[in-house]
């Protein structure tokens, strides 16, 4: 039977609870966090716990500090030891509450007997198959999340705040943030732009709407407003065209938006956008194509450019990992060869967290004014206290030593993978360049399939390359893995290795 | 020439200062603060500053502490002082920033030559007009943001949050936030519902798109999602029947949704349901009609409610500042009285601050799955860590503590609206029951348009009661005003109050 404790970390935060407390107090620490997660649920009932050696290495605390925090925890009913299947949380603890803060250090009580807990959520995030390894890309190590430096900055940004920003907000965003990106995209990205033509919003999606949507039609005046339903003010008009390979999401967000996607196809050197005709926009991701993961060549991204300004076209950039490369500098934002006919839009949803609901758009100036009246009057959407404390993390320089720090992490994963599949799968090739947080393989063709449902039975969670492909696309297919090697914390990402290679390696796929 | 001090004390967030430093240096404080307001532009050059005796009420200290404050800023140059005209803000400070935090305590420099600073962004938040006395309804007092509880809550939130809370959002909302507001929401406005059918949004217009927009169709399989722009599953259908006056922006963003909206008359007992006809929905605002001021009456409350079950429709209510009411309990949600027919509605808008970008929608079963649909695969939109801020806010009791602080500050306005306006303008009827965030005066018939106009004059802005009409509706139309008096802070709403009551006072209108 499959072990859960593989994301056991991360669950009940104890990182942090270490984290903060002295030198002396690391076992109440974790005795504190263990019954918590407990209590509140996190830890379910019959979820078997680590071995102490694994768990004290994840969290950097000797192991007799684990060993005795387990056994305080089974004397005072919370966790079960047995011979021989390991130490375990005791099936029949309190009721299942959500896990709001307790009011006081509860005074350790008997199980209680089970009541009738409400069922679980049948939907899930993501998928339904629960999975030991979750090699799904997208997301980066929830595990990194730079806690302290959140705190001290949402801190910062709080005391300093006139009281303005509790009243309602500029659509655009507070200005602290649009200053502040202005001048961190500038230096990591190469953008040109100012803070007048930066607009916030809460994330990619939300960009992608304000672009094609139409305008609220919030003036004064017209006072109307009712009936009719026409679309007037768009921004953006499809058909869009697109790669070929893609995030299926950003395409159906569009269809329901009425918007029509054209896909390009990719070679060696990226999106062929030579093939670009009579649209009047191209979304991109010309710094790491996602997923295949080449950049675009210099000659397509100078094209590209080129085409938009004979047809008055537009491109749009999808920076969504631009912070991320491994092997050199970053290749600087196309929004740089031509700031009025690029849209860049970027976030902190890989960066950071996409907990942070906070995204942006640098516009050329002839798009600002539609897209405030597309998002409305007032700031409806982003968190005006989070771009504030974004704006101090930025400029305190908290955000550059945080990327810093997730990029060596990063890399050594991807370093990692390379050098496990090497060694045990010699026949899948890592295909793309060394950045983001992920990676894709590429299998011999008519494999995909098999391999998937490999890593399936190996307990390992990821795509194959074959859904993220537009069905429109008269591009020939190609088989591979998509591998979000961001996505596990620290401490299970051996393990999960482990896992894809063996579901991998000759032989691999006949596992059942 | 204009006094611009009125906002002073929210612009440089003082009190903050004043709170967090201890005895002894008061002094230091609001010296600092006043200089980072100057530094960063938040205090214009020329701005007058409040006389001593006004600043040291507001921000409870001795007078002499403000005097000794301006003095050291005269000496060091941000300051200038002149017989007659008070001190003022110099003219020749250094460039405008954006309010970043300095990175150090920056010694005091003299003033530097102007720079070619950008031009203040042209468009505002609301209009352009400068104004000294705000008493636009629709926003509660920006300096009443409880930031001590809200940082204290944001702090144990983020300690205790499970690494999971980092990765992709369930588009319910989190568990925590949605547990605390089943319990609040009944304990507070007599809702019945779980967790399960609640669903977090980012307010009240986030939660009308959800409904009336189409599902992203996000369900693996079809795979596609190209093409058509068809709208398919969107939860409910126009045409939607509302009250005949409301906000402006609702209709808007009904009509840019394809939404039509019917207005169904007002009477001295609310809206006139018995009109409601084919409609397959009507959105009211029953505790408090927004913005006229009376309760929906309970027959038409019941009547309501059985409409919709006898049609198969819903009631969407909207349930902007039910937590207010200051002659008596408040009355409960309609929601109550059948929960499978009406979707209550609210937001932290009006109870904390609309700079918190949190709604919740309360749902009858049959509806979460589609909204969930609508609002995506992921949360993205609302700050997950916002979330369980608010979360830990309720469930540690300081949120009803917070209301309760700001309904006795809210009565109290109201009361000395009503006193002020029987003794200085009593041909003017203050209506609606005493409760919320506005107040409805109403007036004369012919005369709101030259109200508004004296009003302006006097400085004071504010909206008539025509802004407020349904362009289609029949009923006669009311002269009034719609005086939020909420919206000033404390220190400025004496002032406001004065500016209105000599604009109203008989031959008010006549000043030029």
């Amino acid at each position: 039977m499959a072990e859960s404790w593989v994301n056991y970390a991360e669950r009940i935060g104890s990182d942090l609870h270490l984290e903060l407390s002295g030198p002396g107090s690391k076992r109440a620490a974790l005795i504190g966090a263990l019954r918590d997660a407990v209590r509140s649920g996190r830890l379910a009932p019959g979820t078997r716990l680590p071995p102490y050696r694994s768990l004290a290495a994840d969290l950097g605390v000797a192991r007799n500090t684990v060993a005795d925090a387990y056994a305080e925890l089974v004397a005072e009913g919370w966790l079960t030891a047995r011979q021989g299947s390991g130490t375990r949380v005791a099936e029949r603890t309190r009721p299942l509450h959500p896990a709001v803060p307790p009011k006081a250090p509860a005074p350790p009580s008997p199980p209680a007997p089970p009541s009738p807990a409400p069922p679980p959520r049948a939907r899930a995030p993501h998928r339904s198959r629960p999975t030991l390894h979750d090699l799904r890309q997208g997301t980066p190590d929830a595990s990194g999340f730079p806690r302290s430096a959140w705190l001290a900055s949402y801190r910062r940004a709080l005391h300093q705040a006139p009281n303005e920003v509790f009243g309602p907000g500029d659509p655009a965003g507070r200005p602290e943030l649009r200053a502040a990106l202005a001048t961190y995209l500038a230096r990591a990205r190469g953008v040109r732009t100012e803070p007048n033509r930066i607009v916030i919003c809460s994330g990619f999606a939300h960009a992608l709407r304000l672009l094609f949507k139409s305008g609220s039609g919030s003036g004064s005046g017209s006072g109307s407003g009712n009936g009719g339903g026409g679309r007037r003010g768009q921004t953006l008009r499809g058909p869009l065209a697109v790669e070929s390979y893609g995030l299926p999401f950003h395409r159906e967000l569009l269809a329901a938006e009425g918007v029509r996607t054209v896909p390009l196809p990719l070679d060696e050197h990226g999106a062929r956008v030579d093939r670009l005709t009579r649209e009047r926009a191209v979304l991109l991701t010309p710094a790491h194509q996602f997923p295949t993961g080449g950049p675009l060549h210099a000659e397509r991204r100078a094209a590209v450019v080129d085409w938009a300004r004979a047809r008055g076209a537009v491109v749009l950039e999808d920076d969504y990992d631009g912070e991320f490369r491994y092997d050199r500098k970053p290749v600087g934002a196309l929004q740089s060869l031509d700031p009025e006919r690029v849209i860049l839009i970027g976030s902190v949803s890989k960066s950071l967290s996409p907990a942070v609901r906070l995204g942006w758009m640098v516009l050329p100036e002839r798009y600002v004014g539609d897209v405030l009246a597309a998002k409305g009057e007032r700031e409806a959407w982003a968190s005006v206290l989070d771009q504030l404390a974004l704006a101090d993390l930025i400029v305190s320089g908290s955000y550059d030593r945080h990327v810093r720090r997730m990029r060596q992490r990063y890399r050594g994963r991807r370093d990692r993978l390379v050098a496990a599949l090497a060694e045990r799968a010699p026949h899948v090739e890592v295909s793309g360049v060394a950045a983001g947080l992920h990676a894709v393989l590429r299998l011999p063709p008519g494999t995909e399939r098999s391999a998937v449902g490999a890593a399936v039975r190996h307990g390992v969670a990821l795509d194959g390359l074959a859904e993220f492909r537009h069905p429109d696309t008269d591009m020939p297919a190609h088989d591979g893995l998509v591998v979000g090697y961001a996505t596990p914390p620290e401490h299970a990402y051996g393990a999960a290795l482990e896992a894809l290679c063996a579901a991998l390696a000759p032989g691999g796929t006949r596992v059942s």
